[in-house]
């Protein structure tokens, strides 16, 4: 059998069904947005490393190395920020073609390091690669202890709040990929800036674990939806979500309506890497978070709730609606 | 500039530069076989990280993917063992071609977990390639605070020590590719496992921290000579190697006799990925030592001094002699 035919989730079950229950100092293994180690008194550590390969996450040609650098320091930031922890070491690895730019490399760097202020880059390995770029990176955190937000922590009764707006980061790859028509240059740099450099919720995460104010969230890297399954599957609950809700930015609407389709559906629901957070957080904490929303001027806004079952039902203007051609992005599976 | 002009350890040194000195709570950063972070009370993470590319780091027609596995891991907690720490925790991350083999990966995996036994995979990534496989894993361990052995602590005067023979994993790969004819199967099957499932001196490290016997040790992953240059220049001293006490298995003598050449000088003092520890340690410690190793059932050898200035010379049988023609491998540098 091929790893085709078993998806991206299907690889990643066989690994975890191999490997078993974690056991301590481990407090979590596979199956969050980063692994929990006990530290020896106030602190945790978390962990999180992805892996970006040329010609399926990015193009050289088409992604400046700035960028390019930028996200992927992002993406793993934004991972220990769904931990409610404070990033503190970072880890690059490079496998680089032998024609490959030193400027080009520089730049790259450049870009890592200006996403990641105060996290120390401690490590990493330079290797040569036959074909393209290679990039892995790991990123460790603190979090108080206990504290860490997991995805199996959520509890029917929750409310499901969101840390921003959503759909910005796909519909500004629509338009580098010539998929979406801008009606402005102002609006194309908005919301192609989303897609190429996100803003990992560091401050969010950290507040809602150093205020006990959430125990679980998750990063938005796969889309809404999914990202929302993950927090269901591994919390063995079920989700409404009121679509009506949802926050949209004024870019993406208007982009929505120049092209003629609903940004909601189009980009919103399905589209990955907005990497704001989805959290849960019981109704009795409301104040509180309004708060310290208000204090630390962030904003948040409740999406849904959590509810008994293991279904993700979609609820406009209190009508529940079909999924019909609402995904999100599998690596492996064909044709997704 | 392409990056295949400056090098390997010219790109770590562009990396290095750019990023400068590293402040605590990280206690180091780039330039040893791991970081070290300094934990809340008894203990300190090391973590360390290594990326395989297919086609330059192996060839999967050529490698068993369980040898592969077993082997992405062991380099890794060699650099662990390196730090005297205690693995706790692994991440891997696999780029796989959308028609890799399930079965491929299920073995590759039973080789990782098989030489880590104890040690926690905690996460990691699953990505499709375009091109071959991509490997990077990233290892966490724990060493008392303070204790961690690093590259920059040897000292004039120091006894340099080697944890066992060296050139058996170059030797072994010189029978793997055809450029060595071996005495017998039995020869053969011992060097290439030598090759294919180097131990990492997990119990060797532990003990020099946990006994306070060195401060300094690494892991011979780029051969004798380079990774004692690493030392040296790390700690600003030079180093006198004495060639005669460099230990050799029979089986390389006997390869070595077949094929008319020195293992010495072919494979020993070159070759790399034997993953033994060379570490320092002041003379008057050697007792200490000597008791340990017999106790502990481990051994080592004196291979030579560390001395003031910046060179290594090598004696044989009291007098110096040159160099030529025995190098280490360096990614991007052609030609090497």
């Amino acid at each position: 059998m091929k790893v085709s035919e078993i998806g991206e989730f299907g690889l990643i079950d066989l690994i975890d069904q191999r490997v078993g229950r974690f056991t301590y100092p481990v407090l979590m293994g596979i199956g969050d947005d980063a692994s929990i180690l006990h530290g020896d008194s106030a602190y945790d550590l978390v962990t999180t490393t992805d892996m970006l390969m040329e010609g399926v996450h990015f193009l050289m040609g088409k992604t400046p190395p700035y960028d390019l650098g930028y996200k992927s320091h992002t993406v793993n930031l934004s991972d220990v920020a769904a931990m409610g922890a404070i990033p503190v070491q970072s880890f690059l690895s490079l496998a680089l073609p032998l024609d490959a730019e030193v400027e080009s490399v520089k730049s790259f760097l450049e870009g890592f390091l200006d996403a990641g202020p105060g996290v120390q880059l401690s490590g990493g390995d330079t290797v040569s690669s036959l074909s393209g770029w290679g990039i892995s990176v790991t990123v460790i955190g603190r979090v108080l202890s206990g504290r860490a937000l997991r995805r199996d922590t959520a509890q029917p009764g929750d409310t499901i709040w969101l840390s921003g707006p959503v759909g910005d980061s796909a519909a500004g790859l629509a338009i580098l990929l010539g998929k979406a028509v801008p009606e402005s240059p102002e609006e194309a740099a908005f919301l192609t800036e989303k897609h190429n450099r996100p803003v990992p919720q560091l401050k969010m995460g950290r507040i809602l674990a150093q205020g006990d104010l959430s125990k679980c969230a998750i990063d938005m890297s796969d889309g809404l939806l999914q990202d929302l399954g993950h927090i269901c599957e591994r919390s063995g609950v079920g989700a409404r979500l009121d679509l009506e809700n949802i926050p949209l930015s004024p870019q993406i609407i208007s982009l929505g309506k120049k092209n003629g389709v609903d940004p909601l559906r189009e980009w919103a629901l399905g589209g990955g890497e907005d990497y704001s957070l989805i959290f849960t957080m019981r109704p009795d904490q409301e104040k509180r978070l309004e708060k310290v929303l208000e204090h630390e001027d962030l904003e948040a806004v409740p999406i849904g709730q959590i509810v008994p079952g293991k279904e993700i039902s979609l609820v406009e203007r209190g009508k529940q609606i079909p999924f019909e051609g609402i995904g999100g992005y599998n690596h492996f599976k064909k044709g997704d």
